[in-house]
């Protein structure tokens, strides 16, 4: 038994999605959840920048004495996981556990991808995909707006659906399974659903994060039976984060320490 | 005569929008133009935050010996104007040229006001308007995709309609002025044009801006006769800022230094 909490860090409120999961199987952890929304987004960014950011938030997290971080922010993920595992062994990405479960469940061998330009342009996830199968083939699109939309609330809005069918239309008919490469994604799932041909499979990372998380756990004999509060952390004024996050957790956020990296 | 360049920072491409209109007025100035693009936007983040950062920017500029400095961002402008003046006096915002222009071309006294929701929130644009004519009436809508549209390039797309016809609703048929509050908007200003009634002025604070920088130097007797050059700077790796710029502004931009701010 590890009573020690879990690290979450993401850019911003898209890894709230992957707490909700890891919450959801394992309710007796502690959580520190760090959302770096002074720098929000990473998407767009370098990655030498987005490097140096995620090493920010690790030590953070480090020093708050967390017995495993979860990198739930698929561009950190898809550029920053190896250098950030040589500072702190105990890591898991948001990638690894969306491809494991993609491979499994796909029949055609054709899995769709999609994630911010930064995901998609590091190859991380076709590059996977094809390591642990070389007869898939990938079939990816970018979809820069659906962060922002999913930030102005525009959960179920008609133009989140114009939105998703022009991103989306270059994978219609084509795959068989689509990860969501993105943990702002899971706030759109209805929509990205509907405008997806029927019988597609929608491959969260969030889900399939927290049970890798769970797993990882238990072999290690580090699961916790007492804890269960979660502290939220940010790098700039809560705003609108408590708002989103309350609504989409169904839980009150009564305090949000903000924090320094 | 002054031959020291004009400096001029943003958030990020937004500020482009004014620097055109300056070159088109002054073409004998070099200019140092600051994108501080490893922390766009600013729309959304604090105000303690956005103080801290146009600091950080204004002492980048000063260092490059700059004799005037333009805040080439409504968000910085309406929160940190007062505290960079004290630190250094040559500055021109872009609210008050937008302000001074709209107070002299309404007609009804009805002026709308369209930004972030970090400068409509701020109050700055309604309380400037009144102080300049007490008895007009301000209408504000706040447009936080309009940015992430910019920066996707869906600058005259159909999506771009829907959103600027669902955010400018509330302003249609009641105001005969429009200012456009970010320097990312004049992008998209044909449509922003298109879905606005007929016979609405639309001010835009980069054109406004240009022409109180230029007399502003007229009158210091700091104009260059001399110059022209541009030198770009950006925080991080300028990726797709050549892009836009180059395209929005028609020159090559054969040069990007990446500076730490």
């Amino acid at each position: 038994m590890d009573s020690r909490p879990i690290g979450i860090f993401d850019s911003g409120i898209g890894g709230v999605s992957v707490l909700k999961e890891i919450q959801r199987l394992l309710p007796r952890e502690d959580i520190v959840y760090l959302g770096d929304i002074a720098r929000t987004p990473y998407g767009t960014k370098s990655a030498s920048l987005i490097k140096r950011y995620s090493e920010e938030a690790l030590n953070f997290l480090a020093k708050k004495d967390v017995k495993l971080v979860v990198v739930a922010c698929n561009t950190a993920s898809s550029v920053a996981i190896p250098q950030l595992k040589e500072r702190f062994p105990d890591i898991i990405d948001v990638i690894e556990p969306a491809v494991t479960k993609a491979v499994r469940v796909t029949k055609s061998k054709k899995v769709g991808v999609i994630g911010t330009k930064r995901t998609i342009e590091s190859g991380v996830y076709q590059k996977r995909l094809l390591e642990s199968d070389p007869e898939i083939e990938v079939i990816t699109a970018i979809c820069p707006l659906f962060v922002p939309l999913v930030e102005e609330g525009w959960l179920s809005h008609s133009i989140t659906r114009d939105v998703a069918r022009e991103y989306l239309s270059p994978l219609k008919g084509e795959v068989d399974t689509l990860i969501l490469g993105c943990t702002h994604y899971p706030f759109i799932f209805q929509i990205i659903k509907e405008v997806t041909s029927d019988g597609v499979e929608i491959v969260t990372s969030s889900e399939a994060t927290a049970s890798v998380c769970q797993q990882y756990l238990k072999e290690k004999n580090m699961l916790s039976h007492e804890g269960g509060r979660i502290l939220f952390c940010t790098t700039d004024e809560p705003g609108c984060f408590i708002e989103i996050a309350s609504s989409f957790l169904q839980i009150d956020i009564d305090r949000v320490e903000r924090v320094e990296l």
